[in-house]
């Protein structure tokens, strides 16, 4: 048993069956799936998520699966942590970390989309699933293609950083490397989920997917303690997280799990692609796509599929929007890291960095409770961080030598987190 | 409050206070932290812990701190996997993965026992904290102690993968290289931590710090269900690992928290780096010291501190041990995940590897439990994989193409986990 009720075109309200669609007929908008929230309201409560599985899937009553879980058993439930070390540094009174860099099986927030994608590949029986991809959302089909024993097919554009190639070819897909940007990439999918009959996770199980996005939102309510955070700072790529990190929001209001706080949401983009900051500074209606040009490859996504609903709930919840460049960027890595002990990919800084940039601005203010939420991890994206870190002279393993190189650094150097 | 009694001798039975100490005075043996069962009898339960927070916390009655956890309040509690896909392939009936590749904030086991080592550093009042490391306990110092707000000085052996080193740069420890391997590194570090007053973690912290690898056993107890598998394998470097998971199970079956199947434990170790398994085979007393050169370099550890222990541990279960050469280590790594989906580093292959081979050649029975402990995350080593995977071809973001480039791969190459 389920609660959704349909697909629905988001914009024309056309109704659909629960099948595979990337858009709705009429007007070539986006669905999305509806749910019965008057009959969830006394048995979808605080109590009945909290009995559930330590997992992504105990809002598996707000999530579109008609039978058990089959992929992601152990995804999501991620770390919320209370930066103190960071907030005092920031002059802020209460920040949070949402680490998704910690996700599992992959370490990016993807594996939450993909564990609902999956189980939905196996209602609608595809044998073979894929996605376009930045890197993370490849690795992570990859890996719960692996473990659930389907074929994956996954594309990317030709120039990944070489820990995500690896990370995602350790798991036995089919990886088509493709000339061009993500945009290319995404284009080309859309063709071969239709010839193929392949379930491409963000092309026609697009509606599915994006809701697992919605438990990063729910996980950071829950974790803090049934309330929510007053600003929530999201990155913005192709744009499905932050619409559904905020209608995860509206629901846990609806179905009086938090109080609304009006909680307030603002996108991060790297300099070399803010199509979303752009229109929110420009105060534009919508947005114009670019050409990505920033390290932050897993979030250069120049045309973003859902970027009008990230300007539509920017908007509607009083947030805005700030970019980062690229050596802001790494410096705002190392800040996390210095502080949390947290590594987080590009796209990570850039939101960390914007969040900064929005506090110092006065956008956000410094005594109310902010939540930055990281997507990814650094692990996979060392060649970023090329240079940042001269390689140190060797010392024979003798105490003399030891003695002369503290002497020696400690007078140039301070380890830079004290 | 704490059930701590003491830090006694090993061997000798000498009792000391509760204080930063390396080896027992009287005889150059190891000391450990000796606690009182009796008076855990009938508090600490199934029940208490469970009811404890969801980290390697919810066991600190057995841990040996004093006062509030300082650090990894969000370390342990990793997946205990039901590999069902890999079991099949193997031919055996029930088989776990305990996976610390995802352990946090560092993603590897050793984040279990810096959490405590960190914590009794607080206790000790020092402010810096090291290691002797391969990398993994380098890389968990370094974020700790970026996360509490202590300084540290890590040393390492100066060919440690890019990886890694970037790793831990990022916290900004001050990272020490030394010519020479993991042993030279360890004999330096001795002299340190007495000169200049620093927690070495795995030095003169060694008593605690080894405390906190048993709690990888008390998951694997508590996540199968309050049982012990019948046969655990463990990948042996240092030697604190499998001593203290045994440790661990024996401490739950003097609690009567499970039942006593007598558990046996087996010791993995790479070909080019296998004192304890040659001991093993050779049906030695004592272990030989060996010069290491294999591909799993975070266990490359030619001279086991606890190795006598291992061994002892090892016989007296019943259980064996077995090596594995690189090769063997690659294939491992891949087999792992293209059927469960979790990629690990060199000392995880190793261990999935050694655990082929003991079920191959029949140490292992078929149709018994099985836990295989990874402890170790793949993204850290990515050069360990150099040449396992040839870049393909990118092709034009055009169907056309893409048809092509599917009709020639078909025919050579199906995904392997299929």
């Amino acid at each position: 048993m389920s609660y959704v009720k349909s697909l629905r075109g988001k914009e024309s309200g056309v109704d659909y069956p629960i099948e595979p669609r990337t858009i709705c007929d009429s007007d070539f908008g986006p669905v999305e799936v509806t749910y019965d929230y008057e009959a969830m309201k006394g048995k979808v409560t605080r109590e009945s998520i909290e009995a559930g599985p330590l997992s992504l899937w105990r809002y598996r009553d707000l999530l579109p699966i008609e039978n058990e879980p089959r992929a992601g058993l152990q995804s999501g439930w991620t770390p919320l942590v209370k930066a103190d070390r960071l907030a005092k540094h920031l002059g802020v009174k209460e920040l949070y970390i949402k680490d998704d860099s910690a996700n599992y099986p992959s370490f990016s927030y993807k594996d939450r989309v993909v564990a609902v994608a999956v189980t939905k590949a196996f209602e609608f029986g595809f044998d073979t699933v894929g996605c376009a991809s930045t890197g993370n959302l490849a690795h992570s089909v990859s890996a719960h293609a692996a473990a659930a024993g389907l074929k994956a097919c996954v594309m990317v554009p030709h120039d990944l950083e070489a820990g995500k190639m690896v990370g995602m070819n350790v798991f036995g897909p089919r990886v088509v490397r493709i000339e061009g940007n993500y945009d290319d990439v995404n284009r080309l999918c859309s063709q071969i989920a239709d010839k193929y009959n392949w379930a491409i996770v963000n092309v026609n199980l697009r509606p599915f997917y994006t809701e697992g996005a919605k438990t990063h939102g729910f996980e950071i309510a829950e974790q803090m303690g049934w309330k929510l955070p007053k600003h929530t700072v999201v990155p913005v790529a192709g744009g499905t997280i932050l619409p559904k990190i905020w209608k995860g929001y509206q629901e846990f209001i609806e179905l009086g799990l938090v109080e609304d706080n009006k909680p307030a949401m603002y996108g991060a983009q790297a300099e070399g692609c803010n199509p979303i900051v752009t229109a929110l500074e420009e105060e534009a209606e919508l947005f114009r796509p670019q050409k990505p040009n920033t390290i932050a490859k897993s979030i250069a996504i120049g045309n973003p599929a859902d970027g009008y609903y990230v300007l539509k709930n920017i908007r509607e919840s009083g947030g805005y929007g700030a970019s980062a460049s690229d050596p802001e960027i790494l410096e705002a890595i190392k800040l996390l890291a210095e502080h949390e002990g947290i590594f987080t990919e590009p796209a990570g800084g850039t939101t960390m960095a914007c969040a900064i940039k929005l506090i110092k601005s006065g956008r956000i203010p410094k005594d109310e409770p902010i939540c930055v939420c990281i997507t990814g991890n650094g692990l996979k994206t060392l060649e970023a961080m090329d240079g940042q870190f001269p390689e140190s002279r060797a010392i024979p393993a003798k105490m003399a030598d030891f003695d002369q190189l503290i002497q020696e650094t400690s007078q140039t150097k301070e380890p830079a987190h004290v």
